[in-house]
């Protein structure tokens, strides 16, 4: 039913048996502290930036997110502030000293993003992009790497095989939603993919309930069960006035909310035997 | 993005705040503890039965499930003992005071399952057969709807509705997993359907992480996770044997897994505000 | 890739190579004609009803279709006229000299619409109710079985081996589109399905372009490829006034625009080796 | 149901209802003529490339395919002869006087492909690969864009209006199948997109049933399907000797089996008032 699958050659779990732990600056993902990712979908300017960062690491938060380069379905929608997007996440993370994740869409793109953050996205659509993740496997820094819109699990863990292949083994799987038939919700998020990634990888595995859901009142819920069944970490957006927000406000949960969710989060980390 | 369904004029939240207790036997669904629902994919024979009921009881479940009529995809696997497994499901019912649950398939066998159970299951392949959802609404008994392998939320809850109108509101909804483009798992179980449903609806909600995964070590990571996502119960499949189970071995926990699984899952139920 | 399915005994290709005919009054399916059954999506009235049947007979349709118990996702919807509705179809049928077939929900509306149709259909959302699969396999009435919104053709195939175990031969398949993510159309039609069907068993397939599509204008479209990808017959809505009509107006076509279609195809037919 | 999209400002019908002649070499596509894009999956050596592409010249087909950069799952699948790939095909291309079409995977590579080919190919993986959309709109030469694995028709659109957006308009929409749960074929071909997307659009529509099924014997039948349905082109691959292709051989016709295939087509093509 679920087999190992050989071809893993340096990301499957056998190869490692205790598990990776990925480094982004000084915070470790894969240990027994459930960490958290936080930030707006995009970086919108300074001021937006700087009172979201404030506020998630206040509540916990200890890697920063923010969009500079932003795949956007229509060309005519924000698509980010791009260069000057990276150098408000730098400063910001400068500022709170914490470490940033933003995304690379290009493989142009990834000596800037590179020069600014601290960890380089590789977003669901750009999953089997392999000129991408060829270039980020000869890279020295961390990969996010999100499962594409419908990528198998088995499609998600060679992708992570390229770029180990080029060298670069520190790399985050993100769980994010698949696409079904369901229309409530923006995707379906597949929590069983959790363990089963961690089963045939030692590489960390996070979720992102807000893309998984697209509904903000979704993520709490959703990212108590991400804990529950062993994520060893979370990305969520949080946007000080989503209404506003010029992009996935729907899904972006407001500073008092996400402050109010990790109270919450604690006592399901500990249930399970972990910390947040 | 989520609106109210004004058609759904008897189950949908609006008419009951609240939220609605199903009682089965003398068994709460929808209150405070989480109840859980165990027993063998099908009933094969008294002693398997009586053993599996014993052992699940002793663990901490409530309800007694077990097929008597079996759905399968071929005419020629094994399709239940049909009315000698009924007999025997009310046989250990009595002997252990569990009510027992099981799946009535047609409109014709509905007055055999009900002078036997306790409640009456509509399963995933039924959940679109309006006349048995009708039929099943004139009753007084429980009814456990689970939803299509391919129902959208809107369509589960149009189900209910179904039973509803025919003057039945004891319902009990069970997400099972959906079907989807991905193979490592027999379904992709969509805990994200549990909260919309109760926001929708005031009905129970329970979750069935063994057709969710088809996988029995993904089986108490995931009922984990549909406790922390605000199940009101789970239900199990449990076997004595997996590997001589005459259907759905692969999903089945034995005994001592099911008891770890539940020692285990006190601690998240008492996370989330629950008990079990 | 593609392998025989050996427990296909009786519908599997290799036990009839040279294909079965279905007849269905006096009209042949399997045959170098292409058949084309038509009417509406519910039978409404008389005057409805055989106007429509006189208009599709005069375009070339050979089998008269209309839903007298119709299932549909709220209750609250238009679910057909019942019994009047098999009355008005037997008498139009005898009026036009055309077969019909309707729909049966459920086992005890089999003997209803045996005694008023030609050709019992059951509905995607039955493709997998067994019991009523096992009882329209005891009849000696032709079959017409849809594939479930979500079957694979391999669980379609062994629906059709569930009526044939009971020695009911006289079974034609129904590709009527299957659900996907896709939201421009109702469902996907899946034509590549038909070959296959065709090459894993002896049966007739036919497509339903109305259901597959849910858009009258692509409803002649997809016939035409339908008939070019070698399907065995259409089954086609028509509605005299779709825009007032009770259920699935969107995807009925006009009689002068069947009627349009019906010339249409026959070049197609030709060009295929199959006369319509 | 199908309402126009008004933000696809360039590529949207109401743009230009006569619809787009895209020029590949001295090739008109989306004329009266159904044009035939044929060759290997993958560019394998001088003699293999040669061969197919005298043999699909000889049987009709009008431009020349092959893959010289080559997305692969695993990283250690072979993945194309990359430069020399690009050189072969020229060579080939100048020798038998077909306009040649190959897949660019990167930003990078665009140049190269260009200085050697006559048509672009953005593959199915990099559909919402944006920054490599946006650079193909700088160029002046015709793209092939592949619809992605999991896109809807909208996405698809929006893809071909970024590379517009670019001021490049010589673009050809390819349907190429859809990831759905069924397993039988590789994919699931969405014929109905055909019309929709022409109808949407006013750029050529082709179909590549080779990746829309995964199945050699199914394309014929699907490329027929195609005709019938309005396709304004092909794009088949065939290899001397599919079972030792290095990629995708069980999709591969040999090339007697294209040249029935052809013959085959050109009364389909006919019967719906075009040639072939």
């Amino acid at each position: 039913m679920l087999k190992p699958i050989p071809d893993l050659r340096i990301v499957g779990r056998s190869r490692k048996p205790e598990g990776t732990i990925v480094h982004v600056g000084d915070v470790e993902v894969g240990g027994r502290k459930v960490v958290v990712i936080a930030g707006p979908c995009s970086v919108e300017n300074a001021d937006q930036l700087g009172t979201t960062a404030r506020a998630v690491q206040a509540a916990g938060a200890v890697i920063l997110r923010g969009g500079a380069f932003k795949p956007r379905t229509s060309p005519y929608s924000f698509r980010g502030l791009k260069e000057e997007g990276l150098r408000l996440l730098e400063e910001v993370g400068r500022q709170t000293h914490l470490p940033v994740v933003t995304e690379a869409m290009d493989t142009r793109h990834l000596d800037a993003v590179r020069a600014h953050a601290d960890m380089i996205q590789i977003g669901s659509r750009n999953m089997q992009n392999y000129t991408l993740l060829e270039e980020a496997g000869k890279l020295d820094v961390p990969i996010l790497l999100k499962r594409g819109l419908s990528a198998t699990i088995e499609e998600f863990l060679f992708a992570a095989e390229y770029i180990a292949s080029g060298g670069n083994e520190q790399i985050i799987l993100c769980e994010r939603g698949i696409r079904t038939f369901e229309t409530a919700t923006r995707n379906t998020l597949d929590l069983s993919a959790v363990p089963i990634l961690k089963k045939l990888s030692h590489l960390p595995v996070i979720v992102d309930p807000s893309h998984g859901t697209g509904i903000w009142w979704l993520v709490p819920l959703m990212a108590r069960a991400a804990i529950a069944v062993g994520a060893d970490g979370l990305l969520v957006e949080v946007h000080p006035d989503p209404e506003h927000a010029l992009s996935d406000g729907d899904q972006s949960l407001r500073p008092d909310r996400f402050a109010a969710m990790m109270a919450d989060l604690e006592a399901v980390a500990r249930a399970v035997g972990r910390e947040i």
